[in-house]
């Protein structure tokens, strides 16, 4: 049994019994990352994660504040530097409903993104910013707000843009509350649109869209009728009758922390400032925020 | 075993082989009134509700449209009007925290409220506004912003102010998925402001404040810890251990609908509609609407 | 000399002098529509408009509350009928910046817009929405925050989409105080986003998109500098020294009314119903507001 | 003639002629700070400006980002130091309209205080947060939501609060465009609330409180009608025929920056942090930006 979860380190874990895959695991300070490859299909279809690198970014909370010069920023902005083509423009894309809170992280991250592909020649030369890699930024929506798949929107706008890479950002979804704001997943597999609050889309990916697809993105929910079945599970762990339980109108429903509001500004914003400072290493971090802000 | 709710009709269900309460029951189309009083200290002890009148209203949902002249809004409003007194100044007081989604109901409600109170004699007239009720409104703030208690800012005020009744508008929480913006709860008990995301504040009500307090709310929530709790004695229930389960992070934890942002929407909208139609019998639901928007 | 603005009709008052062009207008109750159409290039240059069909509905306030059966949604919707396909597809754009209250009247007039593009065979049959025509919704937000041109964003996505009209809406600015918020300008010549707010895009008509473009505005600024030239000349006309005056910091300045706040909210659902009345027929404007809040 | 601003330098300024007053003036790099003390009644009439001292800080601009370890905060900061009381309850209250974005500095500066009083004896040492001084926040919003007037407000709870001052922050209303938003007055002289934008209420000051009323604000807007005034004048300086001209719905108009969000979020956050530093004397700026976000 599958619970649903959009961490390929929790879907490995619940499967740890059957499937053996080798995690790569280092830690600085109090921040862990693990990387895990999946590259090979029958592992895939068993975690029900599409093949490619994943990396896990697990810290003690994000509820505090930070600044430019945080440490999880290089730590992040580092792994991302290490997935994305070094030069071309990138497209940066901000998934989710920007009025659904649990929902908003996408739209919010990307009003920390820095766009700079309009800034070019003499302009950027008179403002000291000369070498600016050229980036894009879009806030797409959701389906019900604008009649047209994230996919459908990206892929006709990526084949006049033609970035060297596409950056998506989206609100996950986990299994474990303990997760929720103090991981950050990047992978290179491609995205789901959506999955975050349980409305499964097509897929984002190289395949859909013809360049490289990096996605970041943090847990802010767990389903509540995924919180069921745990914590059924592992307080009746002798009896025989393992069955999955249903939870009347739990389908609608989601666990989040009770300031949900604060951590999606603080995810979107360390989402949004470690993007900047892996696509523009010329300049520093305090650079950037002022760009930004 | 007592579950966390500040619904007096969730308290009395899940005590019902201990405790006899007569309920008086009514049907308007599809939404049910029930009333019961606990009026008696040992039976009030049990259920952890203070004396007073409760007064549940229940519907099918909130997440639809409604208009000023919504049915709900009326059976609401009648009930309203039968827990206040006809006259002199009614002091609105919307509690919770606006910058956090399920807690915003009260501040949120309070911007739908007409404030009436400084229009008076040759103004109202002009206005043609002569048979206002005077309402003042307030948005306390909650401790973590202001340093000062709900309570002790409200005394403060009605000291001055010598409202004939205090109305307290705030989010509340359930122990069933199912009543999340499908009930709403009217009181005359008093109310303990922060109940709904579990900060327990000391109690607003007519001995702390010297003035009638009537209080509204909707739940929003469900603890994380009592979803949880119910989940696994519901599918455990053959079996004889039943004890108290405890749910890591649980605390900070609250399960909401994936919509929350609208529920508290439209749920502050028809609570704040129906106070406004209880406190101006003068107007139509639709000149009120029209005046406060 | 042209001061600037975004109505026609006020190009055309103050070039009376040496434009002679007619104007068809007809009352309803206290609203007035008048209608020019600039068919001569000559006259085109001379008013810096470009041709087309220019329909201005002039009402005394938008400062009040309205209901979905207001009768300038149905004025308005009626002049949009004019002027859009019958039939097909419809891409609803709103240019701005939402984070800028004076011009997020397009991000926020899309947010009542009913997309139904998705909504489709069984389900709309499901729905009791069978006669749905199909529309899609999008805010592509500004070069700043994107990087990408307006047009050059919706030219992309025009070309996979093949709608059958474009129907874009942007926050204007008018030459006269008087104008904020009374004034809806509806034509068929295209626009040149960011005007609104004094920042000068590329054109977006049929010429760049290939498709009909109709947009859709009210003036919410008027131009610092424009006010103080108007404001000099009505009050020195006995004078020979008419020169053009320059006002420091004009610039960056705009003139609103205090509750820009107010007008751009209820601006934006006054055009948002409007354009669902026109694409949806079949729906009254009461089950169309349902459909969407 | 006495144009409409709320800055004691500008009354003082366009009255030179007949009036002369010291200045205090100190330069810190790009930041001037001038001093004067209105101290007889005489020429507090003539300037519309009650007896007090009035420090105005100017800098370039604020519309660029800053850290908390800002110069300008230290500079503010130290201003506000000389004026408050050094030790007891201060009482820090943000006048103005949330929902109207040019008033709202009041409510969002207020966002950015750490309030304390409610942080005591053994919750404080475990924080490591034992030389904190109270402090309480209230954000009592504007006459038409409340019908209750603020120093009505303020006043029933400073009668039960007993603070050893109150600290005031109000959007104000400038003559120069080129002022807004960069600029800084503090006062010990009350204040009036609503000024900045238009409606004039009952004075919050000692006399009206009884403790020490400090006020803090920055110029947000200019009156439509000021401008107009003072543009016709400039540029007719050499006419005989000067006299007060009106400007259709003038009244209701206000002149902001088009990126008056921006100037808002940022002035509040200068001002909040700035009271900050000079309430917590024993807490560095960034320590202070932690506690609060």
């Amino acid at each position: 049994m599958n619970f649903r979860t959009d961490l390929a380190i929790e879907s490995i874990q619940s499967n740890k019994e059957t499937i053996s895959i080798n995690s790569d695991e280092h830690r600085y300070g109090d921040v862990t990352v693990s990387k895990v490859i999946i590259d090979n299909q029958e592992i895939s279809d068993k975690l029900g994660k599409p093949l490619g690198k994943y990396v896990t970014v697990e810290m003690p909370t994000l509820t505090e504040y930070f600044r430019a010069s945080d440490e999880r920023i290089k730590i992040i902005s580092d792994e991302i530097k290490d997935l994305i083509p070094k030069k071309g423009l990138a497209f940066v894309i901000g998934l989710g409903n920007l009025e659904i809170t649990p929902d908003a992280l996408g739209p919010k991250a990307t009003n920390s993104i820095l766009a700079t592909r309009h800034i070019s020649g003499e302009i950027s030369k008179s403002l000291g910013l000369e070498n600016l890699r050229p980036v894009s930024v879009l806030s797409p929506g959701v389906l019900g707000q604008t009649g047209i798949e994230a996919v459908e929107l990206i892929s006709s706008i990526v084949k006049d843009l033609k970035p060297s890479c596409v950056i998506v950002i989206d609100a996950l979804a986990s299994r474990s509350l303990s997760r929720l704001g103090c991981t950050v997943q990047i992978s290179d597999s491609g995205i789901s649109p959506g999955a975050g609050v349980g409305n499964k889309r097509p897929l984002i990916n190289k395949d859909t869209l013809g360049v490289p697809v990096i996605s970041i993105g943090t847990p802010t929910v767990v389903d509540a009728s995924t919180l069921a079945n745990d914590i059924f599970y592992e307080h009746s762990e002798n009896f025989d009758d393992k069955k999955e339980i249903s939870c009347p109108n739990a389908e609608a429903m989601i666990v989040t922390p009770r300031e949900i509001d604060l951590l999606i500004k603080r995810a979107s914003l360390l989402i949004g400032m470690s993007i900047n400072c892996a696509l523009q290493p010329n300049f520093s971090p305090d650079d950037l925020q002022s760009l930004v802000s």
